[in-house]
């Protein structure tokens, strides 16, 4: 016996999404890089915007004590108040820097509040399709993800979540803008979901917490804004990261935020932190939290990812695709012709274009199409997308 | 029921760390932060080295594509060959880019690798005194710390140990340079630790990996040199990090190795990069990673804590206490006066001075006092010294 049992299954049970990437990457290396049409990744292509080397500059010119050193767990207290107003903007409640930790990406903020949230043998509902790293972090603090089929147009089938819902259910993940779907959660949908989390967390007897996942809040099209979700549920903790605002998911700052009327309160916010500390993230990066403090608003013009969502739908449209254009994200999420995902990726993969199977996002016989790539991308795929459709 | 029963163990647990800072805080409110001697933080005080921020500038100022993107999770190529390189010539071995994760600091890396290798229901031994975040990583991942005495001088104490291993034993930490004892192990100390290992490993049938926490070992004074670990076991992990090599702790930069012979070998390489996936690090914070590529060998001048150490031992040994300098790192671990090291932390405080009880390393009787401060704390701080040994 060498590594870990359970580290070994979740190894093999993602075995496929190895394929697929060495797939990709010998499909690369036979034909060369820049002749494969990669729509796989979720890596936005576009440069940060030119205010933040700016604003790393800057921060380096200056004379600061500790300027790398370690601070609070939750962050700088400048960065947590900056953040403070902006969530509070966009939740339509208010939130105090205290209700706020600076983390190691979204997905650092979903660990630690799953972490502050979870005992063993818990569930944790998503609608799905879903996006596949949550299996595993409910899975990195003994639960188990349970993924509910989504309504019509993929919003939240509140129906179906209430059906879900037992003793066990320690929290629901919603992610609007939503990967893979592209689709954005009515404010009414997120009002249902509110009230029967309510009435299910009175019914249950435990406080069941909504956690909203939203990296992609700010890339949305054609005047759309996303709804606030706190304003609606008292017990929703929000997790973001400022990877797609800034294009700099390598970077891996974002934030968690603890609704002010949350059932637990500081305890709950005291566990994240705890749990910030413990699962090693230690702290947010620390030159990338003093930047945020300053950058906050300064988003990725969404008008680039429209004009790319369009230049790859009409494209599609034209060659006999069915689809319906995503609200946001830069995801495409449109069903596999033949109605078998995998045979239609394998089709693509011919024709030197990488997609993922909907079966990644608990979605057999859709496929995902992540337009954050160069337009000339897009349009040198357009002849193998034809071919793909015909073959 | 809101949070998690078990965050809430740990919290109250970890109480007294608490009751500390916030008696360091209430006397820093009441005095100005300036009146008080913080002796408690493993929080370097130096500016990192001027190459550290001049290598920052001239990575924003180079033309790269997706400069802060996702890369592979295990990092990118580049930094993990140059890392490769200075960890083969410490560890008398020859390490590959392929057996480098690059990582969320060393807490990112002891996660990973916990992770990988344990099942529920495993043990972790380390030698005591240890660093009190070890327990909370092993328990991350369904396992129990072990503590075992370690010998005379700080060394680790192999027949203890050997002593200690039974079929549920995953691993082994060694922290050489330690915290919190300042000692550095000798290299008869880690080849007998290796012989050990390798014999219990048969004997149990399962493969004990010896997981080496060397985040300080290019702080040792005197002229000694910190022995390569890898060169006398194969089971071994490296974890590590730039915090104290550059100053820069709040960054979160470090790196994994795994021998190049380990048992599980890629699979165990192949289980730790999942794992720095899906526990929501995703890969090492981008720009400090380029970063790290061209700073290889560039770490702080321990001359500089050299001298604190002997400042702050002169003083001390004038005053009357007694103690073993330290070897390595930026702490002091001394007996304290009286016995008790709690009763004697209290004596400290009312004379303005921050220390830590020993009994949070799993050595009651002791206190620890970090030196990587201003030698104007050390200086101030002396008459309280003083005062707490005649009160």
């Amino acid at each position: 016996m060498a590594i870990s049992e359970h580290i070994r299954e979740l190894m093999s049970g993602s075995s496929w999404i190895r394929k697929m990437f060495e797939a990709g990457a010998r499909l690369k290396a036979e034909h060369g890089a820049d002749k494969v049409y990669d729509f796989s990744l979720g890596n936005p292509n576009l440069a940060p915007p030119e205010r933040f080397p700016q604003t790393i500059r800057a921060i380096l010119d200056e004379q600061v004590p500790a300027k790398h050193s370690y601070m609070q767990n939750a962050g700088y207290l400048e960065t947590r108040k900056a953040v403070a107003k902006t969530a509070s903007a966009e939740q339509a409640v208010s939130i105090g820097e205290n209700n706020i930790i600076m983390t190691t990406g979204a997905g650092g903020a979903m660990n630690i509040a799953l972490k502050a949230i979870l005992n063993p043998g818990d569930t944790v509902l998503v609608p799905s399709p879903f996006f596949m790293e949550y299996r595993f972090y409910a899975d990195n603090h003994g639960a188990e993800l349970v993924p509910v089929p989504s309504a019509a147009g993929f919003e939240p089938d509140i129906t179906a979540l209430a059906a879900a819902v037992d003793k066990r259910t320690a929290a629901v993940i919603i992610n609007s803008p939503n990967n893979p779907t592209g689709a954005v959660y009515s404010e009414n949908a997120i009002a249902e979901l509110g009230t029967m989390l309510e009435k299910k967390s009175r019914e249950t007897g435990r406080s069941i917490y909504l956690i909203s996942d939203e990296p992609y809040r700010h890339i949305v099209f054609d005047g759309l804004t996303v709804p606030p979700v706190m304003k609606h549920y008292r017990n929703t903790i929000v997790a973001t990261s400022y990877s797609k605002d800034l294009s700099i998911p390598g970077e891996r700052i974002g934030w968690a935020a603890v609704h002010p009327e949350a059932d637990g309160g500081d305890e709950l916010a005291a566990g994240m932190i705890l749990a910030n500390r413990i699962l090693g993230y230690v702290n947010a990066p620390a030159l990338m939290q003093r930047a945020a403090a300053r950058l906050q608003g300064e988003w990725v013009d969404a008008e680039i990812y429209r004009k790319k969502r369009d230049l790859l739908c009409d494209g599609l449209e034209k060659a006999g695709y069915e689809l319906t254009r995503p609200a946001g994200t830069f995801y495409l999420f449109l069903p596999a012709p033949g109605g078998d995902d995998e045979a239609f990726v394998e089709k693509l993969q011919k024709q030197l274009i990488l997609a993922v199977p909907g079966r990644g996002f608990g979605a057999p016989g859709y496929i995902r199409l992540s337009f954050c790539v160069a337009d000339e991308v897009i349009n040198g795929a357009m002849p193998g997308f034809e071919a793909a459709l015909d073959a």
